[in-house]
């Protein structure tokens, strides 16, 4: 059986990386691309490495007839996804990448995004799209939200060290190192390469980033009181990859055996030997996950590394993952392709 | 039925490519790897990229049962492959990675690289590994000779050309830009990024590259005449990817048509609209081809340009293309992945 | 003695590089900086880089009291410039960078760049500003014309063949290598560090680029005959730099003594040992040349390779040159920095 | 007057970044470049971007003639430094750019450097080289030993931050991004472009690095007893540069005061307004240092970022800073060039 699948807003990195999912998927058909002000054009013209493919022509979204779709992954702006989402189909399955279903409080929405949510009665049905810890609410799900590729990263490393009660909640430091195509094909001064490249600097910085709104809802739901955690992140001359150092309190050793546990039968989580640290090159391209643990010469204090594809694992691979649940297929269908490197 | 597939000299980025690619293969299973100065070690520690999967550990290559093996890939460095291909099983269908089954001379051989060719009996039963043009013959072939991956890049712009004679023979020239990886994982101080990166240069320079002597064998070999082809290889820093400007008289139009007509049935080679140049950066990770063509303002004179990934279509992507053809098998199996973008 | 120096269109990348130029510079200060949009804000929010000088503000341009100014640089975009430049006191002496007083026939003028000149009359009085071979000019001048930057290259490649007579005219052939800082600050999506980096293509090609222009008014005055080149310029993904291959037909050691001869006395152009070819790492940040010769195994054809900074050498560095000729101060002042490697 | 340089180890990137800084320095010679394995060869070999300096030829560091050199840098790798520097010249002064005289503890240098001192007697009489700290102890001295890049880094951000009494001693934690450069021009397969580029890794995590010897050393003696910090260093693409994160507990104001205040009349520190963080980009080249202070939402702690150029006042620039200091000439001659962007 094949599903029929519609795109919305594929003219995007994060909507080229699903097309590119697809390509491989063995269920899969891609019947409708949206792409507002590319509409009318080809993907090849657009994505010129996705010239091999048969695809329909981009359109606008009011063109697609959705009774003839089984699932959209929506991959628009923030903001735009919840107006567009809102008139979509009521049974139509949706994987949104986007920010606007991520936070359940709207209160929390408003805080960190700076507007009131315009779709809440669709906000109550969304379940948090981080599919090892909402499997079960994910294939019963019809809207997935895609979480953000910084806070995917980060809790793999911190959740179930939190589940494990293995660290001091009140003592969590992330500082991330982000690849440039996170910050999506917008036109920014320092997204040039003659700006970005040969260096290195920290952004959103001081508790400012909204991926926060999403570490404090998580951690603070899996441990059952507020949990603050700092997050600084950088901006890395690498287009794809996020590595998250994470610096905890506690023994070294127990918490890497609660990775170790959590994440035993996971197919795209890989805890490293002990001691080993992960690199960002090993995941490009792919949905893995590498998380390593290392002690520190001042007892107490750990470090955990983990690394992903922001574009892969870290969006639209989660949001493939979370789809294949959705319509209850083998979870890892379109997803087995090995890391590219070098 | 799962095919037996041996990789010699895994621990190079060849090596390592196929691992990748047949992670994806519907039906071959590696059942042995060998790296002589690494073996004992797990493939994992060697390249933790592919830590997902389940890999034979390294081996010395005389600890190979090649009995259970129904193929070899052999990517060992050149003069190195034909000592250890003598040794193998004579009914071992093989497919070489390096230059040394490459041109049928030995005189050329040895003008080229610099010795006699030591297996001289195994030289006559090899097959040119360039698949869209030695298909049939490889099919039939227990021995292929995987092409340089310079030379696979201008024979993709210029054998069609040369058959349906619309070019001059005497007045070809190819500068060529290659990514780093094709200089494999060796440790030179000209491959260190703070050498490499953020610079260009040429290298072997002036009729000097050993891949001409694979243009010189070929592009005689279709125009029935000898064929002398200029050549400058560059450096570029990027991993992977080669594009090949190649500069040629006849008129663009009909270079296009011919290129059009050669390719109009294959699966990875593509020709752009007229007018219309490819990218190194649309092809990366994948095993496509990108050719594009335009005329110059002076007449009779036209730019060819074809672009592949040296690591894949160059090279790991055309062995296992070749392999699939002798095992019988669907000419794409483990192929299929689109390019890799950004 | 010092100089009262204004740049205009200091936001830009040429802007910026003057003024690090000047920074080092014995007699130069800097007493106005132009930059419209930007008009109000310091060079340290511009370019934060330049945060220790101390720096004017950004003025408008009609701001500015001229006659406390003894040279203008200006490297505002093609077409502003002769618009601005026509208002300017008629005794100022400028270095204009941009394209716009380049060409010295109004009707190629228009054939490049589109449109007709709307300030001939200045236009009358422009000395082309290729330094080593307009020196006298130059130094008499009140307004030269920067080259382009590929347009430079490509000169000191071919200039001095076709004065000694040594190549075939109708024969010449440049493959370009440009950096991507060439394409100055503007927001394009090619220009993205995700789009441009790990990666190379050709653009205008087929006889389009601009610069073209120049090549065809300096060779023909040269050779005293009309000279028409082929020129495929490429973005490589290195921000400062170009490597142009200039593909002639002569005789490689008479190419050589020619380039040897017209460069003896050259401070910033040095010929390299015959057979030796350059590396555009190794002029980066500089106002030094690199230029090598070597012959093809086909007889009677060369390949020369010229390398420069395309922000120095081939666009500030050389109107710093300039300046200092027209101003009678040392030819190298604020020049003599070395290359910043790796 | 001019003071005779000779450089021993002037084969490496810290050694040709010296003869770039002493090209622009206004009263230094080079006298004498050592490069053992070298010897013989012009640095234009082994160094081509130096090509336009005429420079003396490699020697072994025995055949030179120290009765004719006023100060030698010594960039030879450690263990070497110490055995070469016993068998100067008493009275030569030297700049040492290895670890070996860093460490005034013996204990300690055992410690981290895994072997006794080998010349405990020179150790004696050597001064820490982080110059804006001990200025006066330098201009004094005979002998001073440059600091760790990393070290000198972290030490800008923390040192005035001690003295002042406005961070928790025992909450201390940097983590630090570092160019390639760094670690040198050696043949290593993690530093090769095809492995480094495109992604980033911590390395020598968990209280490993030696650099923290620096660290211990330097804050405990500022603070008149221990201070213990956590330091992760991670390799990042780019060529030069370290961009290094401190966490602190403390209030932000009061730390941008502190800093503010230590550096009021440094020429090289710049400490950026209140909230504004530096970039590593824009201190490329040059031999500033560009520092930042953010506070966080939780109340209490602060992020302090810096960033400088380890080739240059991370090791060489700083190195000729000293060497000004010791031979009574202006502290910034040859150091004033501004930093190259992009």
């Amino acid at each position: 059986m094949t599903h029929r699948i519609a795109i919305l807003g594929a003219s995007g990195y994060t909507g080229a990386e699903l097309v590119r999912l697809i390509a491989s998927h063995p269920s899969m058909q891609i019947v409708a691309l949206s792409g507002d002000r590319k509409a009318g054009m080809a993907m090849a013209e657009v994505f010129p490495f996705l010239r091999h493919l048969t695809l329909p022509v981009l359109q606008k979204i009011e063109e697609i007839d959705f009774s003839q779709v089984d699932l959209a992954f929506c991959a628009l702006p923030h903001a735009t996804s919840q107006a567009v989402i809102r008139e979509l189909p009521r049974d139509l399955k949706i994987v949104d990448l986007s920010a606007d279903f991520r936070l359940r409080d709207p209160a929390a929405y408003q805080k960190w995004y700076g507007q009131p949510h315009a779709a809440l009665e669709i906000q109550a049905e969304a379940v948090y799209g981080l599919t090892e810890f909402y499997r079960d609410e994910i294939r019963a799900a019809r809207l997935v939200a895609g979480t953000g590729c910084n806070a995917a990263t980060g809790q793999y490393a911190i959740r179930p060290l939190i589940e494990a009660g293995v660290i001091d909640l009140d003592e969590i430091l992330i500082d991330l190192k982000a690849g440039v195509s996170g910050a999506g094909r917008s036109l920014k001064e320092n997204l040039l390469h003659a700006e970005l490249s040969e260096g290195t600097n920290a952004y959103s910085a001081g508790g400012k980033h909204r991926h926060l709104g999403e570490f404090d809802q998580e951690f603070s739901a899996v441990a059952g009181r507020p949990v603050l955690v700092q997050f600084t992140p950088h901006l890395v001359p690498m287009n794809r990859g996020i590595l998250a150092d994470v610096y905890v309190r506690g023994e070294a050793a127990a918490i890497h055996a609660a990775l170790q546990n959590c994440y035993a039968d996971e197919p795209f989580i890989h805890v490293l030997p002990f001691g080993a640290l992960p690199s960002s090159h090993d995941v490009r391209g792919s949905n893995h996950v590498h998380i390593g643990v290392i002690g520190d010469r001042i007892p107490g204090r750990a470090l955990v590394v983990a690394t992903l594809d922001n574009l892969c694992k870290g969006s639209s691979g989660q949001a493939m993952q979370n789809a294949n649940l959705m319509l209850g297929i083998e979870e890892s269908a379109g997803l087995t392709a090995a890391p590219v490197f070098p």
